[in-house]
C-alpha cells in the first residue's frame, strides 16, 4: 500500500449502492439515472460497433467528436473552441479531473475548492501531492436565496503557492449555479494571483429557470486560465459509457494531453462516435431534459417536505440536500445508515464531501438524487412518510 | 505545465500514426489490428446497449466480467482467482498500470524493469515520483536462442529502495516469452528483496510454439507478490474498447482499487458485458488466433528478409524487431522517418523504449507490427523491396 492511497477508503457511492442492494432500498444515493438516454444515441453506438469503429481512437479523441464538442460549445455558450488544439477526450470526467491535476499542479502546490466537494477532487489533490484549501458554501438564509460563500474566506484561501481553483457549476451536491457576477469576481481574484481554474460542468444541461448555466470560460477574466471539464453521462443519461472531455486554451490542453496519454491513452471508440451524434441533437432535446428534471425536482421536493424533511431547492444538478438536524441522529452517516436499513431509502451522507475543519457542516445534511423515474421517487416518498 | 509532465512529449505511437496518415504509408507502427474481433462479441456489446446496460458499473467492475476473468485464469493457467476480492476492471491496461503504481509505489521508491519497455511504464514511474532502474534485454546470439538478460545486471538493479519489478510477457517489442525457469529465478530475487511484481500480459494469447505463455502469478515464489495486468484489446482484436483488468492477492488489489476509484471510477458497462462473453469463447477461438498470427509472422518475417532487413523471430506478441544497422542511417528515428516518407511504410523507432544509458541499443532497431491483413503486409513488403 502506498502512503498516498492509505488515506482512501471505498467511495461513499460504492458503499451506499452496496447497502441499498443489501437492504432492498430505493436507491436515491449514487447519481445514476434509472432510465437510458435517447434511442438515436444508443443506435449510433451500435452502428459504430457494427461498422468497425473498434480500434484505438486518437489519444486526444476521435476528430469528429472533438468537432462536435466545439460545435456544442459554440451553440450553447458562444464559446470558440478549436477542435485540434483545445480538446482532449477522456474516459469520463473523473479521468479528466485527474489529467488536469497531473498536467497543471506540482507537489507542494495548493488547490482552492469549495465545500461540499465531489470526493474525487480531494483524492486527486492527494494523488498529485498538492494541498487542498477548502472554502465552505453556506446554505440559503434570509439574506441569500441560494448557497453562497464569504468572499473574505475565499480570498484568505489564496496564497503564494495557490496554483488552481476548482469550480463546479452546477454544483454537486448543493445544486448551486454560479452567477456571472460571482464568476467575474472569482476571475478577478484568480487573475490577481495568477491561478488557473478547473471548471467541472457535468450538470451543465440540468438547470432550473431563472437560473442559467454560465460557462466560466466565457467570462473574460477566466477565458485564458480556465479548463472546462464535462461529459456525456448526465446530459444523455448514459453514465455507464464514460466519455468525458476537457476544453482548454492550447498551452493548458497540451499539458493535460501529455498526462492523458499515459493515464488511459484513449477512450472507447464506438462511444466517441455516438457522443458526437448526441452532442448534435436538436435544442429541443436539451430543453426537454431540463423540463423533465424540473418536474422530478418538484416531485421529490414536495415528497421530502411531506415526509417532514426540510429540503433546499437546487438551481441545478439532479440532487437535493435535506436538513436532517431535527431528527436527533448524531450525524449524517448515522442518519443515512438508519434510512437505508430501517426506512428502505438510500441517500448519501455529505460529511465526506467536507475537509476536517468544516465536516460538522455536513453532519446536518443528507443528499437525495432525483434522476429516477416517477414511480421510484414516489416509492421512496411513501417509505419516508411511513417510516421516518 | 507541471514539472512531472514537462518531460513528456507526444507518444511515439501517436506521432508515427499521424506521419503514416500524412504520407499515405502502410501503417505497421502502432499496434492495432486492421480487422475486428468476433462478431459474437460485437453483438454482445450491441445487445448490452439495446437492453439497457448503460449506467455506471460497479467501480471494481461488473461482477459477471470479474467472474469471467476468474474462469479464464482457471481455464488457461490453473490460477485460482476470487472474483470479489482479487479483480479490478480498468479502462484498458494503460489505466491498470497507473493504478498499480499509484497503489503500490511511493515517491522516492525504485522500480526495476527491462529495456526496451512499453513507454507508459517510464511515464507512469515519473508520474508517481519514483525512479526507474532499467535492465537491458540483449538480442539472440550464438549462445541464446531468444532475447535474454544478464542475471548480474538484474541483481545489481535491486536495492533497499526497490518496491516493484515490472515484467512484460509476451514482451513488446522483442517478442520474448519469459520461461518458467526465468520466472522462478526472478521470483527468488524478488522474495529476497521483498519486491512486488507487476506482470503486463496483454499479449498472453499470442505466442508461437514451442514457446508457451507462463503466467508469473502461477509460479510459487511470485504468487503472493504478483499483480497480473491484462486486457481484451489484443486477444479479441478490439483495441478501441479499452477494457483491461488487474488480478492480485486481496491486499494488493485493495490498494489498486483505492487508486482506480479516483482515476476513472468505472469502465464502460456495455463493453464489460461483451468482454465477459469474449473471455468465455471456446478454446478453439484462442488456438485459431495464435495460428493466424503465426502465419502473419511468417509472412512478414519472410518479406522483411527478402527486402534485405535482418529480423529477429519473436516467440510472442504481434511485433517484429528488425536490425537496421546495415542501412547507414544515424539512428532508428532517422531510419523510420525515411521509411514513412520515402518508402511509404510506418514502423516504430524503439530507442524511445530505452532509458538514456542504453538508448544506443535502440538506435539499431525498428519495430514492425503484423496485426494486419495479408494484403496490407504484402503491400508493405512490396514497398520495402522496391524502395529500401
Ligand atoms: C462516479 S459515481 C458518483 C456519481 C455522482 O456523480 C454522484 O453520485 O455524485
Ligand atoms: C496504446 S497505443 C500503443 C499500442 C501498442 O500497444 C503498441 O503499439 O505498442
Amino acid at each position: 500500500l502506498s502512503q498516498r492511497v492509505s488515506r482512501f477508503g471505498t467511495t461513499v457511492f460504492s458503499e451506499f449502492s452496496a447497502l441499498a442492494q443489501k437492504h432492498g432500498a430505493v436507491n436515491l444515493g449514487q447519481g445514476f439515472p434509472d432510465f437510458d438516454g435517447p434511442d438515436a444515441v444508443k443506435e449510433a453506438a451500435q452502428r459504430a460497433i457494427r461498422e468497425g469503429v473498434n480500434q484505438y481512437a486518437m489519444s486526444s479523441g476521435a476528430r469528429d467528436l472533438r468537432v462536435a464538442i466545439a460545435e456544442h460549445a459554440a451553440r450553447f455558450y458562444g464559446q470558440t473552441v478549436d477542435p485540434d488544439t483545445m480538446v482532449t477526450v477522456t474516459s469520463g470526467a473523473t479521468e479528466a479531473i485527474l489529467d488536469v491535476l497531473l498536467g497543471l499542479v506540482d507537489p507542494g502546490d495548493e488547490v482552492v475548492a469549495f465545500e461540499p466537494f465531489y470526493d474525487s477532487y480531494d483524492a486527486n489533490i492527494t494523488l498529485v501531492g498538492a494541498t487542498a484549501r477548502w472554502v465552505p458554501l453556506r446554505p440559503p438564509d434570509a439574506a441569500h436565496a441560494q448557497w453562497w460563500f464569504d468572499w473574505d474566506e475565499l480570498r484568505a484561501a489564496f496564497g503564494p503557492r495557490t496554483r488552481l481553483l476548482i469550480l463546479n457549476t452546477p454544483h454537486n451536491p448543493t445544486g448551486k449555479v454560479f452567477t456571472r457576477e460571482e464568476l467575474e469576481r472569482i476571475g478577478a481574484l484568480c487573475a490577481e494571483h495568477d491561478v488557473k481554474v478547473l471548471s467541472d460542468e457535468v450538470y451543465e444541461h440540468i438547470t432550473f429557470a431563472p437560473a442559467r448555466h454560465v460557462r466560466p470560460a466565457t467570462v473574460p477574466s477566466l477565458a485564458e486560465r480556465t479548463v472546462t471539464v464535462s461529459s456525456g453521462g448526465k446530459t444523455f443519461s448514459l453514465t455507464g459509457w464514460k466519455v468525458g472531455w476537457v476544453i482548454a486554451p492550447p498551452p493548458l490542453r497540451d499539458a493535460i494531453q501529455r498526462a492523458h496519454q499515459f493515464v488511459t491513452f484513449a477512450t472507447a471508440s464506438p462511444f466517441q462516435a455516438a457522443m458526437a451524434a448526441a452532442l448534435r441533437l436538436p435544442d429541443a432535446y436539451f430543453a426537454e431534459l431540463a423540463a423533465t428534471y424540473l418536474s422530478r425536482r418538484e416531485r421529490l421536493l414536495a415528497g421530502l417536505r411531506e415526509a417532514g424533511l426540510p429540503a433546499y431547492t437546487p438551481d441545478g444538478s439532479y440532487f437535493i440536500l435535506a436538513d436532517i438536524r431535527g431528527f436527533g441522529f448524531p450525524d449524517d452517516v448515522a442518519f443515512c445508515r438508519h434510512l437505508v436499513s430501517e426506512v428502505g431509502v438510500a441517500a448519501i451522507p455529505p460529511s465526506v464531501f467536507y475537509g476536517p475543519e468544516h465536516r460538522h457542516l455536513g453532519h446536518g445534511l443528507a443528499r437525495f438524487a432525483f434522476c429516477k423515474t416517477d414511480a421510484v421517487l414516489d416509492e421512496a416518498v411513501l417509505r419516508l412518510r411511513a417510516k421516518l
